[in-house]
């Protein structure tokens, strides 16, 4: 594995869930692997758990980790060409990129979505410029429009807690203060869609997702419906994705708040988000602090999955 | 030993100065018992001695540390039951500490005094959160009440200095022109309490600290009759803890200062501080640079008393 | 070696030179070397390339590294001497420098020039106090007046790529939007003069530099005229040192930007440059995307400098 960025990297899923349960079982079995071996962490925007599962998952594989926090404001970096840079930028990432290529051997990048140009943001252009110029294996720690290790833990995670072989997965909408990225309900369909889960998609109309992302999935604008028979509900807010919409909340209707009613219509299903999770928007605090809420060992399970896709890079090495 | 926060969880004094010497001989004696453990430490407040100090004492261990800065502007969290998250604060404490405590072994917190809302503060409860809900063993790294690690230091410093078995151990109120937390001299105070010297307090009146802390200590209003025959001067300023004047300065009148004169009253005692120290408001010039300051051996024991805490937390795993 | 903020610290070109050839065929040689020691980088100013270059340097040969920024809005350090502390700056130097000498074996630091009071500069007060009250080996990751780490990479890079025994180096000012210290031309301009290159400085009048970094250099105003037969080209700005146009901007001609028709008078030279560059400004796309454009390569040295120093410092510990 050269790069993680989307699920097609990581390979067939099944083989790579045995792999997360192997270093689940023995976190320390691979200290050698990563014995003087550098990964950077770059992040253009804030994190607490990708920033320390992260880190955790490469120190558990021997690696020195070097953490560079880029403040947008104190460090702007042009990446358009042919520009006479006598503004506020002061470096071209055709220099910043192989620059910070050249002192580690590994090099994790997240960088949101700006939700201002679709076009933009759906081109991927910072990751993808790190994997063209940096020289070195990259993975996404969140991109405009993929959240890759967020998805693999959560795979991970419903494979543990499954009970049916086929289990029915359901993701909801679920309404937030602000506009978020598109980034986690992409990336958790793509990965759904290539399990053989039963899974759906619910949320009001105006939120469909852009169509590469929901590919097979099956869409029910009726969360009632949709919830029917669910062994695992999965929440998350989004903002708009189609036309002129795009990054923007349509709606903060708390009647699409997951509650211990819609739980009732699924078959004692298992509550995930990713979190941080806005309570009694998302979900209320009866549901989430149920026993059936399993988002503290999704969020465990980060540590995992990073863990997994930093040792098959270092193996590539 | 399963959590640090205040002079009890530490045991028979005697034994723990013995442990810190040992390994102050010997600071790289133990890296083996901190292989592959992680230590995660959580700064809600900026620090310096801190930072650096617990950071070398867990490295002379052998452990893996992360650092995370809570910016309090860019992730509020949420510490009440029941609200609708729709504000500011993205993310509630019943998610975060959990999920930061599934990413490490053993979690240090930074937490100061608001100094506006006294039960707050005096009920301890954003490190008690972390004690409860993080399912690790937790220390204080400056709490809203107590800075247990300074004041373990400086009573390994005065162990190290002391001439006589019972030396008396003066700690006098100096001005300085912000309101400070009473965290330094409430525990110096109670790890005073806690050996057999002989411990005096001294302040302005208004300045009278919580009962709790002052314990069986002699109050001297008088700051030159406390100061007779000490062996230990120890200046500190704090801002009010009585009544309606809780967090406020009701004075900066520098005939507190700790100056030659008030030395001379002394049995040529030793001047201590636990530092960042205002020069010429607290103390003199000429006080801090004699040869009887002992500030800087003072700081330096801040990673014994922290490398005596971690192995002992370590061990306890 | 004690101490590490110029060039004659280093010694024997030659030899350092070959040490580091060495160190870059073997990074990992010396991990024994740094084993249970401490480098604490300490940056009063913003850094991409010196941060990751010197802690991955400082890690290659074993060390632990802690990183402190100091943000000087959160931590003003009182530097006058018998000043009433009773303003903003909360320590002052005599206590912190030798704190964060008692938790570490080694410093770092980054303190740039301020370019108001050309004295203070030049008297390089922050790194010198760090020598003097630090108890440990120093030093300099860009100081006000020189950026010795740079200009070590640029003699290794230069060594590297030279085909003449004594090639011809040229400094070339070039326009920039900004007032930028001198630090860098001066480094490079003394360590130029230690060798026995020919050596060459051009810029507009008034970019005069300090005599004592220009030394035996040849100045020659026409940059064409400058620029007939070099190997070696190396462009920065730097803002006026000369009386009292000290720390501004004098031009921003872009007839001085480095294009291909000034390559075109060079004997197929070699661009350099330190980075950050602001493209069309200081250099041209075509001439930095060109196969002659070393400044990639230059960035790399910049860990092989900075693993030379540490390891040097290392064994005089």
């Amino acid at each position: 594995m050269k790069k993680f960025t989307n699920v097609s990297d990581i390979g067939p899923l099944d083989i790579a869930v045995r792999e997360a349960l192997e270093i689940k079982s023995d976190k320390f079995g691979f200290t050698q692997l990563g014995r003087n071996k550098t990964l950077l962490m770059i992040f253009f925007n804030s994190s607490l758990r990708t920033r320390l599962s992260t880190q955790k998952a490469a120190m558990n594989l021997g690696m020195n980790v070097m953490v560079l926090d880029v403040n947008q404001g104190a460090w702007k970096l042009e990446t358009e060409r042919g520009v006479v840079m006598d503004g506020d930028k002061a470096e071209h990432l055709l220099e910043a990129i192989p620059v910070m290529g050249s002192y580690c051997d590994m090099i994790g990048v997240r960088s949101f979505a700006g939700l201002k140009d679709k076009a933009e943001d759906y081109e991927e252009r910072v990751i993808n410029q790190f994997i063209e110029y940096s020289g070195r294996p990259v993975f996404s720690m969140e991109a405009a429009t993929r959240h890759p290790l967020q998805s693999f833990a959560d795979l991970i995670t419903i494979e543990e807690f499954k009970t049916k072989k086929r289990p029915k997965v359901v993701m909801t909408w679920a309404p937030h203060p602000r506009p978020l990225p598109q980034a986690v309900p992409n990336s958790f369909a793509e990965w759904m869609n290539a399990t053989d889960y039963e899974f759906v998609i619910t949320h009001p109309h105006g939120y469909e997702l852009a169509p590469e992302f929901v590919g097979n999935a099956y869409v029910e604008y009726d969360q009632c419906k949709a919830l029917e028979g669910a062994d695992f509900v999965y929440a998350k807010n989004w903002s708009a994705y189609a036309g002129d919409n795009y990054g923007k909340v349509l709606s903060t209707d708390r009647a699409w708040t997951v509650d211990s009613e819609k739980m009732g219509l699924t078959d004692n299903a298992f509550f995930m988000h990713c979190l941080p999770v806005r309570r009694n928007m998302i979900v209320t605090d009866e549901v989430i602090d149920s026993d059936r809420s399993i988002v503290i060992p999704e969020a465990a399970n980060r540590e995992i999955s990073a863990q997994v896709v930093i040792k098959r890079l270092l193996e590539s090495l």
